[in-house]
């Protein structure tokens, strides 16, 4: 026993249970529900999964799984459990290119939950038993506590639920993570508590997540990295969408609708998320606070350069440099980062309490600000609906952003209707392309109509945005539509690769 | 001054401020956004609104408004004010003959914005300012608070925020509501505190609305009863459906995913919920509770049959002999029943905590469980949207109901693809029509689609369902759409007045 493996299992019961990844596998077998830990591709097991791939390919058994996670995960687990035929069915949010098609060919059956929403069914056994917990730790504690890495997500229910329990310590991640965490659990009705957050930056729970130590079957010493993706510089389009909206909010400080702290934070993942956060780097506003799922570059950035006095979130999302600089200076960032589970994260009762401003990514919007986030021509899954649904409806203003056009401008992401709805229009408040920004606040469905028309579609769409709008009218209604042609565009896609 | 004056206004000044409605209207002008009282044709003002309309239709002067209530009211405010024109601007839900004529004309703006979110809207000032309130209320304390009536509505937030205020002292509301409300205002971020109620019957806040009494411009007298609607005996199908819920509840107790007494219930308003309530009343369950929108009949059966413990609500929604009964037996029920501003009630975070189980009606389901609650056809509208997605979203777990036809079998309630969509998938758990229950839980958009056909649609659509699912399967996809055909239903009872 190496005096790593001591320093990291300070427990010496569990430490016992030191064992090899296939040992480790063994435990997971056809028809199983098994639970990882990971939450954007960090934080999730390396080992066990790539061992029950091996073994399932060498061995040619049947071994279909349920997998739950806390959202997408790395290669190790999605990659190399879907091409290896284990994955029967999944859950929540991902961003695998084999997994998606796998999905996409309904050859994994896969459920797309508010990602605030999915402890709460797990314990409410929405999805039956779970037999196998796989959580990425960075130290097991004398007590047998698990302290998680780079993200929290839905572990600390896995690890109550799970009938089985193994542990991947992750020697690659460094010690100081332990006190970056709070984990707080609000129990389940009929005796669910209050979430006594009311700062982002407040600690309410214990710096590790508890589990009975004898359902610990298995514990495997792994030393290999997250694998986390760099996103690009941001294009144009992504720099002027920040610049509205950073507009937007100068515009609402000066009206007195919101401090020069602003409100929380909360930003999607991706590109134009960044880029908004990159935005802000030059704003006037001072001592801003992020309340959101996953702390990225730009959160980094605006804390560096003074911006943001404290960022809460799930899971660290940040490209490989930045990773590297971020657990190299530990010590400097605990003070101004938290890590949590992400039913308090993504709790609806926290996020209207603070007060979250919520920007996120649109796929498309229709000109009444139905908002689709997850499938393309309706029926294409992309990566899910993540948490945008759980800042969309609970924020203090719900923004969201696209880019006018894709494709090189085949495609409008201003459509007559949206060909599948994850955010009516009853929680979407702003749209911002790079063309401009609808203020849909205290709008009736024509005004919305409109305004987004006139503000945000690209030029080359607008006439053929109208003249759908004309027509539709003519139908008469509160809420004008033209069933006949709504999806005229989508179709024609379909079969000339344009909208147009 | 009357001594039933002296008795109804305990504060001296404010007392002095008594006038007639006519004087009291004169606050109200051209271009004004005016507030009202009241949630389902309950607690709304009677006086005021028909003396601007007699006023409006005598002088012909311009005078449009933007007017605010709690959700529909009675025909004094509704009607009269839109048949004279002077609604320019309506939000939230309502239930009036000529206003939704005036609504689908869109002679009449109309919002329908979610109705537990209303309250903190209208604070942020996604509305703009509200220059006048119009409050009903059974008594004005000492200190010049305001005891309201038979509903609480948005009331508070309305005279937090109003530039003046008139009350409606209504001498035909027993003096014995005094006491059944509890007023507790949550604050907005970032100063928002967690809303400390963790079971329904809590009392958290006080029973009385403050108002800063220098507002208050006029007083009115009035005497005059709420209007309530009576209800349909429930029928056949309403009756299945009664059914089938409370199997499924049962079924979720023997397996102990519930306890015996349940979680607060909530149901939406109408035939449905209320049927929904009366199967309730021969179940095994004890001690069960309501949190919910709308006391109506069904839930006071229950309180009668011994069956609920306790029930809170924002509004008392009674048929006219059960009001009758309510008013005259305050003393016992106010012991089991409280009302609450609808931000609590409909608070995302209460129902969350609490666990409600959200019993809601749709219009029309499509095969995956996306609801559509408020517009026929895509465009016309109904009602609104209500409260329903406060429950959906928030709830323990969400339930839809509806007959599986409509219009004598020309319409079919499970159709490809909804028209209009309230709720997405996300927020759907379980689908009842007198066909039967689909529990969605768990399930991808594969298994909820013929889930959905198998047992909830009507037998004479559910050759043409499974033909358009078989058709939507051949462009592949996580979530089979047939962008082309999802509307050809409607569009063709558009054309026919037939879905077949």
């Amino acid at each position: 026993m190496s005096s790593l493996t001591e320093q990291r299992i300070r427990n010496p019961e569990i430490r016992k249970r030191v064992t090899d990844a296939a040992t480790a596998a063994a435990h997971i077998r056809d028809g199983m529900t098994v639970a990882m830990s990971g939450f954007t591709p960090s934080g999730y097991p390396k080992a066990v999964p790539v061992a029950l791939a091996k073994r399932v390919r060498a061995s040619g058994e049947k071994c279909r799984i349920f997998l739950m996670t806390g959202a997408s995960v790395g290669e190790e687990v999605d990659t190399e459990l879907t091409v290896s035929g284990i994955l029967g069915k999944r859950i929540p949010y991902q961003t695998n290119d084999h997994l998606r098609r796998g999905i996409n060919a309904r050859d994994v059956a896969f459920l797309d939950p508010h990602l605030g929403e999915m402890d709460g069914q797990v314990r409410r056994g929405f999805f039956g038993s779970v037999h196998v917990a796989v959580v990425e730790a960075c130290t097991i504690t004398e007590e047998g506590h698990i302290v998680p890495t780079t993200s929290v997500g839905n572990s600390p229910t896995f690890l109550q639920v799970a009938e089985k329990v193994i542990v991947e310590v992750n020697t690659a991640q460094p010690m100081q993570l332990e006190g970056l965490h709070d984990i707080f659990c609000p129990g389940d009705p009929p005796n669910r508590k209050p979430i006594p957050l009311v700062r982002p930056g407040e600690r309410v729970g214990e710096p590790f997540m508890r589990v009975d130590p004898d359902k610990i079957v298995a514990v495997v010493m792994t030393d290999q990295k997250d694998a986390p993706r760099g996103l690009g510089e941001p294009d144009e389009a992504c720099i002027a969408i920040s610049r509205y909206l950073v507009d937007f909010l100068q515009h609402e400080v000066n009206q007195g609708n919101l401090p020069n702290t602003l409100l929380p934070l909360q930003s999607g993942v991706g590109e134009v998320a960044n880029s908004v956060l990159k935005g802000l780097v030059d704003c006037s506003f001072s001592e801003l606070t992020v309340y959101s799922e996953v702390i990225q570059d730009g959160v980094l950035d605006l804390i560096d350069a003074g911006k943001i006095s404290f960022a809460s979130g799930t899971a660290l999302t940040l490209s490989p440099a930045r990773l590297e600089h971020f657990l190299s200076n530990l010590d400097l960032y605990t003070k101004q980062v938290i890590l949590r589970p992400q039913e308090i994260t993504n709790s609806g009762e926290v996020i209207s309490r603070l007060g979250c401003i919520a920007m996120n990514t649109a796929v498309e919007t229709d000109i009444f600000g139905n908002v689709n986030s997850s499938h393309v021509l309706g029926n294409r899954l992309i990566n899910g609906i993540g948490g945008s649904g759980d800042f969309a409806r609970n924020g203090y203003v719900s923004i969201f952003c696209t880019p006018s056009i894709k494709a090189a401008g085949a495609i409008s992401s201003v459509v007559p209707m949206v060909s599948h709805v994850d955010h009516t229009d009853h929680d979407v408040d702003i749209i911002i392309t790079e063309q401009g920004l609808a203020d849909l606040r205290g709008m009736a469905p024509e005004q919305r109509a409109v305004s987004i028309i006139e503000r945000c579609a690209h030029p080359s769409f607008r006439d053929a945005l109208k003249e759908y709008w004309e027509r539709s009218k003519l139908g008469g209604g509160h809420f004008p539509v033209d069933l006949e042609t709504a999806f005229s565009w989508h179709v024609n896609f379909k079969r000339t690769k344009s909208m147009k």
